[in-house]
């Protein structure tokens, strides 16, 4: 009964993260119900996407010509944080907290792979570090078990580089709104030590 | 920060129904590691939605040339299911219950409301009938508050037309799982009622 | 650290269903900052609990001194509701719906199981059958997998019963508030099949 | 229907934080169905509850006889941490992070209100911290916004106390498994300016 087109398109919104075929359903009909130029647009978003953005070479945050971050003289450039992805760059940009620059790394390294995306970029980290310019790199990986697994991988390969930078972890700590009561035991032995 | 194809990319995603900036933010950035060309075609399948697929002027399904529901000679067509959206009569094309006719209302129809997407479409439902070939009307509407106010609002319009079919409710009772702890009275009555 | 007398008391409330350690540790506490004479009242509820409740031998349910529906001349007590929980027949009780007398399984019966409490119950039904004052026997079991076994388990065993009543099962369909897209086939056909 | 033991117990249950009524009543039918030596248990424990525990006059945690935590001569009894509730030292005491004692503040400080039994178990540590031998004191209150309220009245109250011991907060930063994209912006800069 379905048309042809619609399958399709639903499929294509199925490979969306998070996304099953239920929502991907619902989203075609109500693409159906929209005025045809705003349906003309999100196409031509998704073409513009293709066409205008690449990923920069040094930091791997997507951009339109040249890395507005990697490019900005007035950042600090010999303090470099590595992510996970582009998104925690981009939750830290909102904020205003940090102002060096960024490395994504596009996934973590997991305990069992020979390779991976993550790694080759982690290689491509050794050579900026061995550049010689980098004098603290903070490992912004979240602190679960494939992010902390992450960065120690990452200090392991950097260990024996020349000009090694100082090598950071985030704070660990209570967040806001947590419960003692709830907590884990390294968070709170990390509160305990931590206190002020 | 963000280049500007993604903000807009992140917008159109955003439109849709259940998706909120950070979701959409999350679709973006997965299309930017996909190949080009499955980015190519999710871009095309959004195009060919609109040029390929109308609405039936008869049963407001969607299809691609002619309704393959309406147009289907080895369907019941003096039966005709009324249904709030698409995906109901998706879903009971899926079972293989149901052979007759549908009627998409496209909404559920408002107490205060004074004009309506689906009090146009239960005009044109009222003419269909009046057409004289319909014997049997089944108001497969959820029974929600809406979908049961919408129910009754089609039978007071349809109550003095001519020709005028048998109306039919989808039956109530217990649904498969459902325990009587939980279950609210009027689905408990029924299913006393309904015993057999 | 914890005194006796409040690890006890954690273990007695985590015994409960659906009460973890945790919950339990939260009770107690808020029980010490009770006023004594609250304290002493809830002990003695439970106290009161073992002396003065017992099962109906006929119906199963709780009843102080005398069951009260089975000693009630004004329901109706040639026809019996077979439920799986006290609580069942408190729910419809609470509604008003059914008069007859009920008859508690105290659960379901399994497929495997040689012996269980609710086998035993349904040979003491099976007797109370024989005695042949009962015109219809409703099977109140919830639909769900096991309720729908143990309902069969009661049609076999009253198969070949002398003066066998006449056995019903609750209607099935659409419960208050379903929504078509989501439920499942079964009740689907049923909600065809019983419209009216 | 429902006889009176029941209903004067299912009211004790519904009493406790988190249970209502139908939980409540399962838990009365569950208890119908035990032994009836380990319901009589159940009843003797929460009179225990109440003849053998009493509140320690120093940290306010329960105790049978005398405070297991307060006449610990291995505990270091010049670090004192505040906390809202027991079981928040009863996570504490599980981890073995700290040695110091404790005291209990049974709740947070309102904002608008004028009279609380946590002011007036404040007025009491007030004493406690001016006898002279608390060297530090940590505000081991969740950092909720009702915990950072009530650690700042703790400070403020005992601003100008004599003997005034060193005041701390536990540190705050990322709780393991914390993602960086919803992490709120004060953690995030406490994680940044903590990252070590």
């Amino acid at each position: 009964m379905t048309p042809n087109a619609i399958e399709q398109l639903v499929e294509h919104f199925s490979s969306l993260p998070g996304i099953g075929p239920r929502q991907a359903t619902r989203f075609v009909y109500f693409l159906l119900k929209q005025e045809p130029k705003k349906v003309t647009a999100f196409r031509d978003a998704i073409g513009e996407l293709q066409t205008s953005i690449s990923l920069c070479k040094e930091c791997f945050l997507p951009h339109e010509g040249t890395c507005a971050i990697c490019t900005n003289a007035g950042r600090n450039h010999t303090t470099v944080c590595v992510v996970e992805k582009e998104s925690d760059a981009l939750r830290l940009e909102k904020t205003g907290i940090y102002s060096g620059r960024y490395f994504v790394l596009g996934g973590t390294v997991g305990a069992l792979e020979q390779h991976s995306d993550a790694k080759e970029r982690i290689a491509i980290l050794k050579k900026l570090i061995e550049g010689g310019n980098v004098n603290e790199l903070i490992l912004g990986l979240n602190p679960t078990r494939e992010g902390m697994f992450t960065s120690s991988y990452v200090e392991k390969v950097l260990q024996d580089v020349e000009k090694k930078p100082r090598i950071t972890r985030l704070g660990r700590g209570l967040t806001t709104g947590a419960e003692l009561e709830y907590v884990d035991e390294d968070t709170l032995r990390s509160a305990f030590e931590g206190r002020k």
